[in-house]
């Protein structure tokens, strides 16, 4: 059976697995403070261009969506996002458990605006509401649609005009930042946000997240956090070494390329046999609208992420390439279906 | 300057002050054990008829929410909700800061329906997502609305159905069950939730909400709950004393009326002056939206709620009639208005 | 029968009745922004001398430390205490509920010192423990002892020193700024530490303490997290009414030296009928080590606190006293035992 | 330098290795649905002898014990353990950082007895403490202790007839099971607890502990909660191909015992040159009081961890073995030394 349902359906890429065999019987201390942790935090600022930033490594994305927002806010503000933000839908309300309401718009493309953003500060009027105190976004969105480099920066703007922090969820950074449509690269982000993090989970490595945290304000203490909210890796080398292998020559946006432009062959296949495209797509995922029939016989041949069901009867389906996925396997998969 | 910005300007009914004057100097025992308590009790369970009914007095409405809330979800279960609903805006975040996620929808008139109900429910299909494990509604809604008996019926119906415990913020129950469109009584409550409270704080009262707990599931060591969130009065016959005054002989209804009654007159006072209703009220608040020089003049002659601003000026405002409102003061407002 | 169990057995003080129904039907906006809380919390600013504190008033003691504490803290940081105090062991869990450790230490007279802070501070080496963050004392203590300015002294300087914040519990400080081993008064306490509360509950006041805020950094948005935590009250006049009254002409004092000169009398009959004290009592808390025999006579005449039972089966009781004791009593009650 | 900081300081068991290399390019759906975790919870279930139990796999410690204690517990609930317990010193308040209060007695080798444990819920009377839930304890113990059939036996006669859960936090539970003084199987867990966790951090895996839970009243919604804390890995098959490996012919066990022989070989050398033991170690752990002198010389020589320096100078330090740890490394190290 072919499988599109996801970006991490494989264990990691072999420079990864590699890597990992080459020191696996070297002693190193716990925790994160070993060198490979060190040498990996200061390739991430090379390619940031940000020496001034810290970085910590996480093992997985909600961990580290909700260790950074309980982190960085007070208890009486909450978090703006896009209603279909990760956080909003798919975190089984870890937000919420530690403590923050977050209140959301609902936007066509899964992407947020200053406007947006403006809107729900100005309806929050008074201690009888919870305080807006950050931004949350992901780049790219939840939808496979990409922030473009002025859109951040009517946002972050937005948000030092309103005392808010911005952070961005880089779950798919590397294909945001790899879309054909994406002007920006690595070393504008440290400028367009206060942290951020770098998805290494759904880009090739088995496991890792890297939180960069640009602001001053972000940074005391954050280890504490870390450890308190249960994200602390005893063999927190595994996440030095990974993300270490994946900045040491451009490994990661390689690996975001190659996932874009598989769903680039995908895509163009699926519509050249006649099935409609919600939205083109210019990421690693892409999301069409099928009959009940299409969708049974899509079913019967490939794994895929059922999205929604509309009224009429049709559903929309998701299907993601990634690091992993070959040319071989979509030709193959167009071939049958 | 005249006042009706909200239904608690004032402190209680002559019948309440008397009575904790009269029972100022007793010698109690602390925290609700006392024989005022047991006696207030004992009248809410003959009101609504339900021997079987744990009662417990808080001070306020947020903390009777909040405390209730925690009290009776597991961690990663939500409560759904009206987008407009009190738990959902004006509570500070209250109920995130326990931990649980609010899933809202809006709504016109402030109601929810047991068909949204139904499709918030199926929109959470998975451990991704939180759990729909409450219903929460007010009774009025903040717009004033009141739910009928059968869309209570089937509100409740479908909550069991999905395994959802339905609870009511009853901040002004006596004006929605005093109210000309509402077909129920206090003794159909225990019949159409889990759990409901008796608002006195807008009803007469100095301070106080009378939680009734009718789901055995519910009950167990809820006075624990109410300690840990700050909710547990030392003094606490101050809420049996009160409780038992407005349900003696019928007064906690008597005073629901009047507020009602005197917004009847106001409204249509308003009304004949040409003043445009957002929608006719039947319960103690009524909204009328004014043009920006109305709504200049309003502010100079009164005190009263700004609700919304519209895009093309006009302002949405609340008028707020309670049981210390009386005819003189509305009709002098009439006449100089 | 006789009642020494505790300082809030009764209503309130008549002044403050009076207050109360003079006021009653007056009309002011809600939430403790009328004109009698401005007026309250400037006579208590006088009274500390401190001009630049922020004061709010809430209804209860443990809705205070949580409100407060919670307001103050991050989340990993956690708060020192005597393992005999009030957040450690009577309230629920309260402090926890809100996310912050306690950790403590016994101490045979309930009061903390310098060093022992110094000492828990010292246990908390890195990132795997919580990080110190405040020290909670209570003035008078649970245990009814008292701080000297000269202790207070130090322990502030302790906190400086560790970058601790210190916060008063002054459920009791009425009795203890009364006590003849008090050197401190009211003015004392904005210069040795940042901040605490002042108690009304147990002083003649319905309900009601006061939170003054002296640190500049603990000051903003504390509105918005008592809102979020249940603890703003609707009628929130109520407690500026009665703290003025307190405060307006030096009452507060007086009516704690009322509760400890009741309790001296009660002491030293007691003592003088051979009854074993555990300590020489100088606030309004006395306890006293009784055999079975003694303690089963105890309970058929008076109502008291059993406090401890001793592996020997003799048992501490403790016996309060209030503003609203009479001498009559206490005699009535040493010519019966 | 040599190195007995911890039993985590390398990699994982060359098999493990092996298996995660062999499986890598497989597609398997994610979140630990996939046939590896399928597997490894058979092999679990029936080294354990119980195939009622829910088995659910986590990535570390404190995130298996903070997401467990906030399953089980309903809010006002705390949890007993013994003072130097992980979850009380060393998870950074994780805790409490859920709401929950831990309730400790100091204990000299880090043991829990059912005397103890009684002697706690005696002391939680009434509704103004928390209410005891739940026993922790750890096999074996942070101070390297073991806990025999007949003590837990004893403890969770007193747990069931107290009405709390015990769980056993078993990160060295293969040290313990393997060592001499250790009456108990796997297979006798079962009925000796509610819940418990098989470590795989410290016992040859790269990460990992398998919680399994035996009681049917924790088991519901489990795999909620365990997404809501962050616990969920995205490629869960990581976890069941690793300790499918440790489970499929006993390697858990000889890795224990392994572990535990290189630290019997420690000892004896160490105690032969004339250091002081604190205890006899049965176990992986052992801690000697070193004078300043002989601490300055282990310093220079290896890697420790310090566990505290007492009052006369002299310094209790801890070493540690592990599955890695060679014979030629502790000769080596006992001859230099």
């Amino acid at each position: 059976m072919f499988n599109f349902k996801n970006d991490y359906s494989e264990g990691c890429h072999p420079r990864i697995l590699e890597a990992l065999t080459r020191t696996n019987l070297e002693q190193t201390v716990g925790y994160g403070l070993d060198e490979h942790c060190a040498q990996a935090a200061a390739l991430i600022k090379q390619a940031i261009g940000c020496e001034t930033a810290d970085v910590h490594f996480l093992v997985g994305g909600t961990q580290t969506n909700l260790t950074a927002i309980a982190a960085f806010l007070r208890p009486h503000q909450c978090v703006l996002a896009a209603a279909s933000g990760h956080i909003n839908v798919h975190e089984a309300g870890a937000i919420e458990a530690t403590g923050h309401k977050i209140v959301s718009r609902a936007t066509p493309d899964g992407k947020l605006t200053a406007a947006l953003v403006q809107e729900m500060v100005d309806e929050h009027t008074d201690e009888h509401m919870v305080r807006p105190g950050m931004v949350y976004l992901s780049q790219s969105t939840e939808l496979g649609s990409v922030y473009t480099k002025a859109e951040l920066e009517a946002l972050y703007a937005c948000c030092r005009k309103n005392g808010l922090y911005l952070y961005i969820d880089g779950a798919r950074l590397a294909c945001a930042l790899a879309s054909d449509c994406c002007d920006l690269s690595l070393s504008d982000l440290p400028g367009l946000c206060d942290a951020f993090y770098i998805g290494g989970t759904k880009n090739g490595m088995l496991f890792g997240e890297a939180l960069v945290i640009v602001h001053d304000a972000l940074k005391s203490d954050f280890r504490f956090l870390l450890k308190q909210r249960g994200g602390m890796l005893a063999k927190g080398r595994l996440l030095g070494i990974q993300f270490a292998e994946l900045f040491r020559d451009g490994l990661y946006l390689e690996l975001g390329r190659h996932a874009n432009a598989l769903t680039q062959r995908l895509q163009a296949g699926l519509e050249a046999k006649g099935y409609p495209l919600l939205q083109h797509s210019h990421t690693n995922q892409v999301f069409f609208t099928l009959t009940p029939e299409q969708y049974a016989r899509f079913s019967q041949l490939v794994l895929f992420e059922t999205w929604a069901t509309l009224p009429d009867g049709r559903v929309t389906i998701r299907l993601v390439t990634s690091w992993a996925t070959t040319p071989e396997a979509v030709d193959a998969f167009l071939a049958e279906i």
